[in-house]
């Protein structure tokens, strides 16, 4: 058995110049050499609506900003917080514009895109200085993401995650997207905001079922990469989820130590990677059938519950090959449970999943590039999963779960 | 009378380093710091679909595409040269798939993004390694360089141009768009091509009036940084209209030459300022006013058109300020005559050129910074174009032209 490996960080193939070069006589020819350079900051940010706090009223600000603000916002959000924000926002003496968005999984689509962009027109946006502030879930920052990024062809933006997926995952990297037809983020582009403001404190209203949904984005970090992180859902699970992970909890710290490590687990990860020429991705692990089920199970599972049945999937697959061991399967699963998450959905046949995975391997250039966990907190890539290892797996998580059999 | 100003290049502001910088202890903050490396190949080739060639055979290919196609091409060049092209693609045994598109400015819209999109998940193409070849005019590759760059984030693509517009602008440059309700281009990315393949014995088939059409960009180089290229203009204007830039004509090579120079001229402009961090630029000569009067003539005026009757207008406007003599504004006037293009369109009534200018100055973040003509082949930016003076050189322009008064 060779040994767990990490893929060496590749370097991005940097052309050596920029420049404009001109070769060739009688058929010339010219190359076109530039670099794109990019940088953002994500900052940790409690109570931001806040009167005393200054970060959101400055957010996106440039020299010749006025004190408009476009504001799109996620329609539940608004009503827990609107209040808040309108009077924030009076107590920095801001206009905002508020476009509100019902959005759902099954409305993050194009139509929801051009909403945004038509709201854009009417209020008359100017390209470099009138930040856009999107405040939500994954599903409304990819929207809004995706809108800002074709308006104008590009048109700065400030993401506000306000779910645990949009914290440590949606709101901190550059991807936006929708879906299209019956696929999982078809079309999207990379595109990243001018800043991510991470408030804890909006996870206080949010219903159960969608904390335990960001955990499993979280699991996924501890269980690749992070055996610290996982001890620590291991042993204060249940509280994080019944705390929202704030810090006035019974766990003390754990929360924020969580999303600290959670945070920076994923952002080395993305930063090497922005624009994904590495399509092998540690952060891919729970992604690779996950696609397909979140998409046929609609609207039964959330992304991170469907994130969470490739996780126990894989995990048997990786048991099965003696990349976990016995004990090692039991603890993820009882950590699965602890934090509320299904390890398997009924539109996970074998079929389906052998599909799944076809398709994955389209989107990964051609082959499986599959992490698969070793033991707990590393992980490695293979490209020879067969369809009897995923019907086995499929049958004993159907079966009995990551129970030891 | 300050002497004409050239803005000096402004480097992009790239970090200094590539990383990931975490801060602060209480609230952290994350950095994140990268640059994206973009280069592509604008190869001018004379009659790509001759078998002998291989150009267009091995376009976009890489290591691990296999001899499936993906080709998109706009329905009149199909009926022109879709038996050459098959024939092409069978000598070089490649399976093309056609996705054909009977598209005009009209349906340059997200709709007809969607088709393509729709086809590209029945082709099931592959991530990185199956080319999508877009093959027509600037409407055409507009479209699909914009599916190309969201699909699944981004796919390689090819263009090959088979207008003038497009062999000496839309095709060579990394913007991509469509128009949204009536605002031109208003949506879009910046997307580099693999590699553009400029073929001018396309042309051969154009008709006059999009020959004429193209032309009108080609003065727009000429006008603002080429005085040799507004010579061979002034000189072969009507033989380069009539033998369609072929060289077998009667002006011999300035057709080659007219076109090497001004795809030359346009790719020093655009490579140091591909994302547009300069908002000041040059070949946004003509593109002041054109957007809106393009739209709301629609489909009156093409694109070049629209162009050249904003160049009228401003010509004047330089010609007012002192910018431009009597005999320079009636040589640009005889030139524009010569190459088939309008100075006037009756949608230009002062009140909408000064609705149209507010649009550009959202567009351009605040500022006109619209470039004025000084003398032949030179421009300078300005700020403070008034009311009155677009008022009267619509006026001066629909009276009697760009002729002296
Ligand atoms: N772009 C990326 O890199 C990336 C990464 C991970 C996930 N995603 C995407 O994110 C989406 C999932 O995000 P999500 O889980 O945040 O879903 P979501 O945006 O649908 O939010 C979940 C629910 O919580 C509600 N809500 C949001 N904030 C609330 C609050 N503070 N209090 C009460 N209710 C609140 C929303 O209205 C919604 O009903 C998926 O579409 C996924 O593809 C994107
Ligand atoms: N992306 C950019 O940087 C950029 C730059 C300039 C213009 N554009 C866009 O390009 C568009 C205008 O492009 P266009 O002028 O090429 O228009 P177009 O694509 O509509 O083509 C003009 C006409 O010529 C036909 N045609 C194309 N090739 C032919 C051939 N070889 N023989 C016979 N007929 C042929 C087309 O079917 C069409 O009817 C505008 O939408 C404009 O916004 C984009």
């Amino acid at each position: 058995m060779e040994s767990a490996v990490r893929p060496a960080p590749r370097p991005l193939q940097v052309p050596s110049t920029t420049g404009l070069v001109r070769q060739g006589e009688r058929e010339p020819k010219w190359l076109v050499q530039a670099e794109k350079p990019v940088h953002y900051e994500v900052r940790m940010a409690n109570d931001l609506l806040d009167p005393s706090r200054s970060d959101l009223a400055e957010a996106g600000v440039t020299k010749s900003t006025d004190n408009r603000r476009f504001v799109v916002i996620d329609a539940r959000v608004e009503a827990h917080y609107g209040h808040r924000l309108r009077a924030y926002m009076k107590a920095h003496r801001l206009e905002p514009w508020f476009c509100t968005l019902a959005v759902e999984e099954r409305s993050k689509t194009l139509d929801s895109v051009t909403q945004v962009v038509k709201e854009l027109d009417k209020f008359g946006i100017s390209r470099r200085h009138d930040p856009i502030i999107a405040i939500g879930g994954g599903v409304l920052l990819d929207i809004v993401g995706f809108a800002a990024s074709l308006y104008r062809r590009s048109t700065p933006y400030v993401r506000v995650p306000t779910t645990l997926i949009g914290i440590v995952d949606a709101g901190v990297g550059v991807k936006t997207g929708v879906n299209f037809e019956s696929h999982k983020n078809r079309l999207g582009t990379y595109f990243a905001p001018t800043l991510a403001l991470l408030d804890k404190t909006f996870l206080g209203t949010l219903e159960e079922r969608h904390v335990c949904n960001g955990l499993a984005e979280i699991l996924k970090i501890a269980l690749i990469k992070d055996e610290k992180l996982f001890k620590l859902l291991e042993a204060h699970g249940t509280e994080l989820v019944e705390s929202r992970l704030q810090s006035a909890s019974v766990c003390g710290d754990a929360g924020q130590e969580v999303l600290e490590r959670a945070i920076h687990g994923m952002l080395q990860e993305l930063q090497p990677n922005l624009w994904e020429h590495e399509l092998q991705r540690l952060v891919d692990y729970g992604h690779t059938f996950s696609p397909s089920i979140e998409m046929l199970a609609l609207p039964d599972l959330l992304h991170g519950e469907a994130v969470n049945v490739d996780m126990a999937l894989t995990t048997v697959i990786a048991h099965g090959r003696g990349l976990v061991t016995d004990e090692d399967r039991s603890r993820i699963g009882r950590v699965m449970h602890r934090l509320c998450l299904p390890h398997y959905h009924p539109v996970c046949d074998a079929t389906s999943l052998v599909t799944a995975l076809e398709d994955t391997v389209r989107h990964r250039d051609g082959y499986q590039r599959l992490p698969l966990p070793v033991g707990i907190g590393d992980a490695r890539f293979v490209n020879d999963v067969t369809p009897e290892e995923i019907a086995h797996a499929v049958d004993t998580l159907a079966a009995r779960g990551l129970d030891a059999g």
